[in-house]
């Protein structure tokens, strides 16, 4: 069982190859007991932004702050507070902050052994 | 794929013995490609609740308005905005509006054929 705060939870810098000013929160994982998928909370400061990547597994996005973009394949979409994003399995993407203020998204992942 | 506004998803009524004042949203779930996990965004009225039961799979929860609080087995939780809540399978758990305005939370839950 879990109930906390999000600024209770370690932020960590995303430290990937290609990412620019993003932080990450893992806000339920497998250290909190959950088997089938994890919950993570995205900052991308002003200016940065996520690698342009693939993987096998998909992306369910809510937006909570902020403004940006994801690209999905080859288009881009605006997305501001609100908004809902599913990206499939094996689709090329990435979220970057347009705005001036934090871009903060939550990103759910399937937990693959 | 899908990159939609909340207000664009239907709004349904939760349906279901015990519960009231309670609607919700599928953000995302096998309509539009969803394999593992489901979205969806609970509005819980003023004075509303969710039913007070449990079931075999486990809720990931984000707290986006308002004020309540969640039951889980024989304890009691106040949540606000920006919360976050697991709520492991087999355990009985319950949310409730115990403010004037409506309670918004997001509940993930995995997909079970």
């Amino acid at each position: 069982m879990v109930v906390r705060k999000v600024n209770e939870v370690k932020l960590e810098k995303m430290d990937m190859s290609g990412a620019k000013n993003v932080e990450l929160q893992w806000l339920v994982d497998k250290t909190v007991g959950a088997q089938t998928f994890a919950m993570r909370r995205f900052i991308i400061k002003p200016n940065g932004h996520t690698p342009l990547h693939s993987h096998p597994w998909e992306h369910e996005n809510y937006v909570l702050e902020g403004k940006g973009i994801v690209r999905i394949g080859d288009r881009e979409f605006e997305l501001t507070k609100d908004m809902v994003v599913f990206v499939p399995p094996d689709t090329l993407h990435q979220y970057k902050n347009t705005g001036e203020d934090d871009f903060i998204l939550l990103c759910m992942i399937p937990l693959i052994d």
